[in-house]
């Protein structure tokens, strides 16, 4: 991290950017601009493009569009970019383009992009950003200028700060921040909801924007495939250690059958865990034969990143993941061989 | 409803209740009496009984419990009764307790109770009522007190602004609040969540309760029974009209076999209109050989309430109900027919 921040001094020198911070000498490494000076900056710019990361989700997207919005309104001229394709969920907000491929200009923004490599394709220009929004505790603050709050439960959040700077709400813009913050919450349901996220969908809502056809669009609505792959990976759940444990499968012949995509599968893995007595849950997709990616879920009991450390993954305590590959039944014994151990250890 | 308030005045007449509003002459016809009245008379009081409704859901226990804890931090006897059992999701509200029956006494309140008959067992008691507090715009004002708030999402938000006039929020009270709120608005994603609902939330977010853990059982935890009738119950699918018509079978067979109960199968009739592209979904349930109860959902293009109207029934135009008697292919057959005539009217 440290490499990447002189680095980004050293480009910092050869640029033209305006880096206040540096004039009034109170940025220290990992502190935040304020939300007014960036509120200028962004103002001084005739041109900017604004990254999403890779596999963008409603808040990335959310936040780069209502950004965007709010600029357009002040006369910028506006992009939007991502490496990765848009699901067909999300594609309201970049007016129905699953492609937001293109070439930067003007200064570059990273939004809710953890580090640069979260930019895939684009990578090279985000080490270069002018302006980095997050919410990723791990962040690096790899921006010339840096907003991350670890606290916010979505860099919609933050975004909404940064609107009351940059003028009048459009419904449009409101409509982009509440997605992104209502998806990255689990519509107010997981433990990153705080105070400040029910007060911000509050201060949203004062512009008018139909939020109840927006919630059964993101949350009440699944694709027949969606429906029939739940269903037939619910057909192979099985139960051990008294329920404790649970696992699950996805194999290559239920992708092939119901031709589900990667937007299909997105929250697939977090149903065994909701089953009352379930401490710990792993989900098997079959990737490629033979191949399967594991997705372990835990109540909180279990530490499923080291967990899945133990087959050379990680992630979180609650949401971590591996690879395995070999044969179904000897990799769910294993993992099962596994999973009861570690609750022997804690119970 | 007009009889029923004048019965109300004859009982009023005999009872040596503080009838505040008539002391004043500000109590008109349907119109609420004000917070800080409603609070000065609740303090008045040292014994209260609250009474929730039938099939109590999260609003109706929330609500009275919340009360019940507030009134007994100011050193009142307080007792909630129901007439009908408390499901397992709502017994950390009431302590354990799936029996909630009684003998009522001191002053009464109705909690979340549109009419007196949804008082069950203690209808008798709710036409007596001293109190109503209620979010049901078909609420007739039916108590001597009443504060009915047809804009509010769940009568548990009603009760955070009375708690302002009661005294400090326990964590208890707070976390038994939010779970009306919550529960009510489907966790802030239904039509009926409002800034207010918000602003509340955050509100009672302020008193310090783990509103990660009670969301996840609240909203994210399922019995096996559950699972499984749910996914029985998707094996039945079947669309017509190029999937703008969904029906559902949950049978007799079913039900025996999962051993789900009532509390099991609350949301399972909202799931086919979930499905990407329905407009009407019909689900039939088998509540006794060959006898039917049909919950028809619509996405608000067909009057959901009209059609069950037809069949003898009624509701609301995105939720409705009716009853069938017959052999299940006949009753489908009859029902996706009249569903194709509605969808040619309107499309």
């Amino acid at each position: 991290m440290q490499i990447l921040l002189s680095n980004m001094a050293c480009i910092s020198m050869k640029s033209s950017m305006n880096w206040g911070w540096m004039a009034t000498g109170k940025k220290q490494m990992n502190q935040n601009n304020a939300l007014p000076d960036i509120a200028a900056f962004l103002k001084s710019q005739d041109t900017l493009t604004l990254f999403c990361h890779v596999r963008p989700d409603g808040d990335t997207l959310g936040s780069a569009f209502g950004l965007m919005d709010l600029l357009e309104s002040l006369g910028k001229r506006v992009k939007v970019l991502c490496a990765d394709p848009v699901s067909p969920r999300y594609r309201f907000l970049s007016g129905g383009r699953a492609d937001l491929l293109g070439t930067p200009e003007g200064a570059l923004v990273c939004i809710d992009i953890a580090a640069p490599d979260m930019a895939g394709a684009y990578a090279a220009f985000a080490k270069q950003a002018d302006l980095v929004i997050d919410h990723h505790a791990t962040n690096p603050y790899f921006g010339k200028w840096n907003y991350i709050d670890a606290a916010a439960g979505a860099t919609g959040e933050i975004l909404v700060d940064l609107a009351e700077e940059l003028g009048p709400l459009s419904p449009r813009a409101a409509a982009a921040f509440y997605t992104a913050i209502a998806t990255d919450t689990g519509c107010f349901k997981y433990g990153n909801t705080t105070r400040a996220t029910h007060l911000k969908a509050a201060r949203l809502m004062e512009t008018e924007f139909d939020v109840a056809a927006l919630n059964r669009w993101l949350f009440q609505t699944k694709s027949q495939a969606e429906f029939e792959i739940n269903r037939l990976a619910m057909e192979t759940l099985r139960f051990y250690a008294g329920g404790r444990i649970v696992t699950m499968l996805i194999s290559r012949e239920m992708l092939l059958q119901t031709a589900a995509g990667a937007d299909e599968l997105e929250s697939i893995s977090s149903l065994p865990i909701q089953i009352e007595g379930a401490v710990v849950a792993a989900t098997f997709k079959e990737a490629e034969p033979g191949q399967y990616k594991v997705s372990l879920r835990t109540n909180g009991l279990l530490d499923g990143g080291k967990i899945c450390a133990l087959f050379g993954g990680g992630g979180h305590r609650m949401a971590a993941g591996c690879s395995m590959r070999g044969a179904y039944e000897t990799l769910e014994a294993c993992m099962v061989k596994t999973l009861r151990q570690e609750l022997e250890k804690v119970q």
